[in-house]
């Protein structure tokens, strides 16, 4: 009988303040930590303005090979690996998959997605294809992936391997728990070792930053408003006053 | 003067019952029979929620040689090639193209797409560009293609070859008149010769599906409704009665 | 003290002729005055239906070498070129950079494109990212980009290096002040010195495209009414009067 | 029965001249006289040093589908499309294959390969791949291949499908019979119907150049011997002088 | 302390029979057998007419993430993976790495591939780089690499991750212990479960294939000498009889 | 008339000390210097065995536009760019060349690179191709590149646009006047002003590295020959002295 480990799941409020911080700002505090590029490069934000945090259930394929895969869609379910890492799914879990880029492969179709979302899923990041999506579109998930497709998960040149292990995903390493950070910008692997850290320095909050938007966006000067100088610095002040008595 | 073959197309009924099976369930229910990839790699859907199937007809593009083929837009419209294939087009036909996967030739434009429009035709099917889209979006044809792009089609390196000849597109053989399906998942090559049992297979509907996936998105157990378990069973047939009682 | 050069900006009517001409035609009109392949190929259109025209401020990242540039982004920002070529934006600009196809390299992110809008700027052709595309969309800029991502400009392997120079730009070449031409086929580059033909050449109207395209979608024939033919001409005469008749 | 047709073969006295000229000079020649780009980008010179030309056979390969092609390399060997493009050989003869850049494909092995040394061919331009080199390479034929590969042709994902028809190879455009220029430079399509234009202009020997070589080889001024300037023509004429006298 | 595991070796006359049979053979008799494409694709023969086989120590890289591996080359040495890899050689060896096809990591160096020499290692195939080719070219070891470069291991985007675990390595599956067999025209995977099987099914020896070549090379018919025809049989067995008097 | 700069040369001492490095420990060295990169990635060394150091001449290809660029290969030769580099080639000279990657451009045919050569230049470096080589081989310069072709270099895509300017070759930026190390592993950037500090420590000479070689290939063990440890000392002290008892 296959089976699969679970996650540690990190705790709900570091999850919460990473989906505040987006992933932009995820990326380059990490930058600024010395993780040079935790982004993961290839799936594409497929439901335009979904932006989600979570961590991370993990799911490898590697190149299929016969003797060791015989495909068969419907034959013995219990054996299919890529069943098993949706078994784990907890409400606001992220499934992210090592699917090698393969654009022939649609990792998960709309039952499968069907059963994440029920579960409390709340999003995908693969590096490769979803099928079904006529259907699967409904349902709401976040999904991050390079492509769709007819083609089922094995059709041809893959075969699931792994669940909850170490995996790489569009240039990025994942370990299974660490916490995706994902919106329009794309996803972003936060290693929850380092979860508290980036959420402490994404929160030394540029306070002036909303009033420099509407400065720059009314013709304002870069020098003077981004980052803010000195010399606009009472100007600031003077319109922090003003905001709090219109509240 | 340029006389092209026209194509056989097969009966309506296949191409409406293939339609209803959709690009997923025609790919799978293809590879069980042992045609391993009919998935038309490239081109992507731009036309979003768009399904439709229809007959092939086929236009080839080789690398353009300017001993061969010396181009000028409007000279001579009768030897062009890509408007021929379009010469054969009746209600239903979709326009596959061999186009190399250039992405700075525009196989079709404006003009062109609004004659194919004119005639019936329902969409196309481009490893490869069109152009005009500001205009050519307005149509409301079914599109899959890889690109855009401001060019014409014989601008760069391509020039039109062959009509209603076998292509190979986006890593797929098509002979002229075999069926095309295509949805948001994207275009999927059915043999003609192998319609008529992909129907059959692929109708062999799995009456439970419905039941199975409100349930699952009920937070109900993969295991014990896809596929539907026996110990289910009874459940699906309590919900089924139900459903006819409704009705 | 960075010191870089302005462009000399072509005649506003120039400018509002070719946004009239579209990408297309400026394109197959380049072809046919021997400039065999004016389309930057690469940045794609993430404002479906905006079309622009207006001159260059160029950019040009070069590889990164630690040595040279020693990145820290909020460090002595008035030494950052990316933000001196936004230093001169004047109402109707438009930025192209050179990004060298990267797809880890934010080159604006929320505040630099603020700024841009603010000064009139009208939209960014970049053969790479930006990234902050959560809040950036709001902007409504017209962005021709090969994709976003979350990280900032020298995150991984780009340094800014010169601005309003020369610069390759998705396989073509721009020159500062030339004249972008791009909607969603794409951006198009017209040299400044061909402007003026481009528009003569482009602007002899084929007064009967409307009249054809109407037939061409109630079905009428191709070799009748694309290009028009003399037989077809009385008919449109006739059309013609009518119209004028109708108004 | 299969049967396929035969190339008309140029003058023995075109191939010797166009071999003599070589792949370089043909090309730059061709460019000269409008055809942009007869390279056959792709194919590498794997037996250095030789230099040949002759007429192409043509030996196109599709992307493979199973209810066209059922793969079985020694069954019913007289259906097997590649061995009828050898059948035509005949001494000097060239075979061009459209192999689709498939690296996975070993379009001919030892057996077939010595069978066409046998009838005297002189060597194979594949976009592709050939197997079985360990014994292939010691047949001395000239050959212009991707790569190697132990598969043989139809393993992955390649069927053979036409002989002796136009085909396009590394994105040129060959005929059946065009004349084919490769050494270490790569191959070159030397159209058949501009193989006599060829000869002419590219025969318009530089007799300096031998000189100028010469010179340059000593540290001679770029400006001064090449192209031959005025300057240099009377020391030219001395050293052609001098030369006549030493045989 | 970092512990890796051995592998299990398979019978040396296993190892020696497949040698004999080559990759080509083994390939085609492993397709023949079900197992599509036991090919690794990219790591080329850099030792020209070298062969060998022998069983798979695997070694496998994952994405750098700093967080993880902070890069010091002589620091901890016994920390590092790609030392371990090699601490299991046993004579007859053969490395095999998943280095992600990265052409700017050196897996390993002269040293590195000194020490392997010494304990009896036979050849090493990597999708990726070695480095030091220099110093390394002079060990006389089989290498099937995608390339060289100067650069060490994880100097820019990779980390070694695990020892004799399964890994993907050219687009192939390779499990610690399976069978690689390499000759001019790559390396192929023999699944270990399948090795006899292979072996029983290539030596089914074409006793006639020494004549036919020698035919063919004659300028034999392709028809009646491959494969050996009826008619050809009578004089096979005469050059058979005429051989062993030879003798 | 068309000036271009030349560049400042370091001194002889240093290129001839960084030969002696090589491009492996160069690179590696820089690397522990903060300089992530300085490989060239993509050409590859055409003549084995060579190692050379040399300052870089530099020359930037643009994409060609018409408007720009009018080709004809010997017409005013003294426009021609690539002619400009050469001119300033002095004795030990290497020529970079940011050639885009292309691979239809032949950047230097016979006659140029015979003139480098007669002026003393060593060596080229080019992210793209040269033409000419049967004649180019006899030359006997180092050739690190990334293929060959027919054809000349302004034949299709390219135009050469600087001399002695900052470019980007094979992703690594380098500077007219930096140092260019080259051997089998490829080619590395040593930025002019690091050259001194990267002599300094590639230097601290591991003098037991022969010592520990030499037992490696006897089939002595890692962890006590490399590095070298504190047990191995001794017996790396007696192998000293026996070797300098030996001369």
């Amino acid at each position: 009988m296959v089976e699969t480990e679970d996650i540690t799941r990190p705790p709900r409020e570091w999850v919460e303040a990473l989906q505040d911080i987006g992933a932009a700002t995820a990326s380059s505090t990490l930058a600024h930590m010395g993780v040079r590029n935790p982004f993961i490069v290839g799936p594409l934000a497929r439901t335009a303005g979904r932006a989600i945090a979570g961590p991370a259930l993990t799911l490898q394929f590697m190149p299929k090979r016969e003797d060791v895969y015989s495909e068969d869609e419907y034959a013995e379910p219990e054996l299919q690996l890529h069943r098993h890492a949706l078994y784990h799914t907890q409400p606001g879990d992220i499934v992210v998959v090592d699917a090698r880029g393969d654009m022939t492969s649609g990792i998960f179709g709309d039952m499968m997605l069907t059963y994440f979302k029920g579960k409390g899923g709340i999003g995908v990041v693969i590096d490769g294809c979803i099928r079904d999506y006529p259907n699967a579109k409904r349902l709401d998930l976040g999904l991050w992936v390079r492509g769709l497709t007819p083609n089922f998960h094995t059709q041809t040149d893959l075969m699931p391997f792994a669940v909850n292990q170490p995996i790489a995903c569009g240039g990025a390493f994942v370990m299974p728990g660490d916490i995706i950070v994902a919106d329009d910008d794309g996803a972003v692997v936060v290693p929850v070792a380092l979860a508290e850290e980036v959420i402490a320095q994404a929160s030394e909050h540029h306070g002036w930053e909303g009033f420099s938007r509407q400065r720059l966006l009314e013709g304002g000067e870069l020098r003077r408003y981004y980052p803010l100088s000195d010399e606009a610095r009472p100007e600031y002040e003077a319109w922090l006053k003003e905001q709090s008595e219109e509240e």
